[in-house]
């Protein structure tokens, strides 16, 4: 069963990289940026039909691993 | 207009980061992880209202900056 796990910067949280990512594309000529930020990404495929089950540990993993919760938000969902 | 853009690797190119965090999940306790691969993810906010134009201009982003497309795909989802 596979899932998507996407981690972002909660809202009140500076993201250095994302500001590099929006600089660089204004200086490329985009002038109606108003925000770019950054995540990551997580596509991981576990072995479990139970889609439940496998979901509770794709959070286990979100949380313990995937993430820092004091800064991060994360969102899972199951891909096709 | 809000958009965002997942960028991961080819399928046949090696992913050295998802495999430590596959080997890493492992050592945890989790045994019936089958694959788990990272990618980088973008949230992107403009100033165009024309939602045609608003995603030409995200995918210009995503293939100029965002995503080196010899070894990388990008997806572009409107966002809420």
């Amino acid at each position: 069963m596979k899932f998507s796990v996407i981690v972002t910067l909660k809202k009140d949280v500076l993201d250095p990289q994302g500001k590099v990512v929006s600089q660089t594309l204004k200086n490329m000529g985009i002038k109606n940026l108003n925000l770019v930020r950054q995540g990551k990404f997580f596509e991981i495929d576990i072995d479990e039909t139970d889609p439940i089950k496998a979901e509770n540990q794709v959070r286990v993993m979100s949380e313990k691993l995937l993430s820092n919760q004091i800064i991060e938000d994360f969102k899972i969902s199951r891909a096709k």
